[in-house]
């Protein structure tokens, strides 16, 4: 099993430290992982990811792989560590909220898994937890997910039940076929299960206790961010995170802004992946130490100080807020480039010093006095 | 005047070998400027140009800074190489061009300039000679271009003729004005006249006689490449610089394919740009030390060598043929990224190879060596 150790706990809340050992080197937790939907992080090359941005670790979409490139190909380059040219961590989605994201006509659920329409050219394929565990050993990933059901975050309590425990009959089958094979490529891969169960407490209680007795080398919380109340997700981290055991690293799916993943450090969580840094950036948005800004904005059409004060990453030492959103009007692929690079740099920023803070013990007083300035709108 | 030193002399032909010193650096000839036509090179950071392409200069253009971000914006960041973080040799070209390619309704010229609409917003202008010397006096270029009229490729000789004599009396309202105002920037800037004449040989010398009697820092050879044979291109060149001092450098606007390039290079030519490299780049049509590559075609899907064999830059050792088919394919941004600094960077590599071995003196046996073998489609 991959090895997870806690390196410090903070003073004041559930905020831990660790670092995760998987076979293509070390994950200092809490970490936020750049999203590489189809292998490639969009805009960014390998090397700024490894040298500017500091990235530990990347995901890569289970879906997306499976209809492009393929397994075929996947498994002819080695897995995706050597497809993509990254080498280092990789963790994939199994590809249960795509399916159920991304394709919207004649998809079908049955006890036995999903069938859906490729959103690429509606092609007709079938899901099931064997299948997704099958692809995840194509591509390879160090960590691979069970295959769910996500239902929509408003569904009725009768709804999430039923979607809840057809969830938890896969993901028996995910492990069974998981247990029941080897990794291709000759190193570990690490299975996590999915907690689900919306916003009711006693489905995530369940969820969470049905995923702990599976002893697995690390959990994830799944289904939130997708509409409710910040509020009633971080009950729900919280009421999981009780059941989860301590010694394992939990990983909030798809979460979130700055302050989500703040507030979801304290209460215990270690591993982050979203879209927002690199999709908010390619509108224009950014992420900075002095708070957000929208760079397509009149006000910074003669700003020429840099993105980022504190300097983040090279972008921000040989760009300037000006120049930025003059690509950024122009519609040049550069200004994606720049935006997406300074934001990763900035989730990046934000989760060292998170675990520096927490090492330190001050993690609730460095929070609190944080964010108000990187949430104020310039 | 800017200080053009010939270094060296190619012994079985016109080829040349030299180095421009501009006030923001020493530009080493045959030199390749990659084209940042909005101030940016699509797709492509500053930092990549500087350290993996090897660029030397680049080239801006006048209509599309003058329309965005405007002389407003250029002037308060103290001019393009402070404006796009560059800080090296900018070239601009004088906006001829485009306003005869990209804007076709409503366009009128007079013996005064041209008036055109906008192709952003279809709003009107009136680019004069005076005018576009003053935008580049804002932009504040190392090399500004002299504003010519670019007559089609097709031309008869009635018009051509016509278009020339009114192109010579706008160079003239261009020497006047550049010589009667001072840089902004507080750094020297050069003006190079345009020979046009299309394929016409007494048009193409006695537009050339007029440039060099005009005693300027560099000269230009405009509308060629526009469709006429390659042969009467290289007939022109001849033509054109048995006239042009050979003690100034001479560059060949928009041109081309690296063997339009070299067989330039025998000529006698200097300087080239082209959008080629980055615009096929974009098209995932890749340049290489082996052959030209479409990454698109199903040979290469499980092709994971290098992009080329020589590595000529970072990402042809950091991705492999089938990842990046994979990312053209799929519309990744960081396709576009790769082809663009791959192919930028096999130019930057031709130009030096081409002055090592002018230096060498082995010019045209090198030349008949490689281009086999670098044109043919792999």
């Amino acid at each position: 099993m991959m090895k997870f150790t806690l390196l410090a706990q903070d003073k004041g809340s559930k905020a831990r430290c660790g670092v995760l050992e998987t076979a293509h080197g070390e994950v200092h937790t809490p970490i936020f992982m750049p999203v590489g939907t189809v292998g490639s992080v969009k805009a960014v090359h390998v090397r700024e990811l490894r040298e500017d941005i500091g990235a530990e670790i990347i995901l890569g979409n289970t879906y997306h792989l499976y209809l492009r490139p393929g397994t075929g190909v996947l498994e002819a380059a080695g897995g995706l560590h050597r497809f993509n040219g990254w080498g280092k961590p990789i963790l994939t989605d199994s590809g249960g909220f795509q399916v159920f994201s991304l394709t919207d006509t004649g998809r079908k659920i049955t006890e036995e898994g999903v069938t859906f329409r490729s959103h690429i050219d509606g092609s007709r394929h079938l899901f099931t937890p064997e299948g997704v565990m099958d692809v995840q050993r194509s591509i390879g990933a160090d960590i691979v997910m069970a295959f769910d059901e996500c239902p929509p975050g408003t569904s009725d309590y009768r709804y999430a039940k039923a979607s809840l425990e057809l969830t938890m009959r896969w993901l028996e089958r995910c492990v069974a076929r998981f247990d029941g094979t080897e990794p291709l490529y000759g190193y570990e891969q690490e299975l996590f299960p999915i907690v689900q169960g919306c916003v009711y407490r006693d489905l995530r209680e369940r969820s969470a206790e049905h995923a702990a007795k599976l002893e697995r080398g690390g959990y994830a919380i799944g289904g939130l961010a997708v509409g409710e109340p910040a509020e009633e997700m971080y009950a729900m981290i919280e009421v999981v995170n009780r059941i989860l055991p301590e010694d394992k690293p939990r990983y909030l799916m798809g979460v979130g802004t700055p302050e989500n993943i703040l507030e979801a450090i304290e209460r215990g969580v270690d591993m982050f992946d979203c879209v927002m840094p690199t999709r908010n950036g390619r509108n224009g948005m950014l992420f900075t130490t002095e708070g957000t800004i929208n760079i397509k904005n009149q006000k910074w059409e003669r700003d020429f100080s840099p993105i980022d004060p504190m300097a983040l990453a090279y972008v921000d030492v040989d760009y300037s807020k000006a120049y930025l959103r003059h690509l950024i009007k122009a519609d040049e692929i550069l200004g994606l480039q720049i935006c997406s690079v300074h934001n990763l740099a900035f989730y990046l920023w934000l989760v060292r010093e998170a675990r520096r803070h927490i090492a330190e013990g001050d993690f609730v007083g460095w929070k609190a006095k944080l964010l108000p300035r990187i949430t104020r709108r310039l």
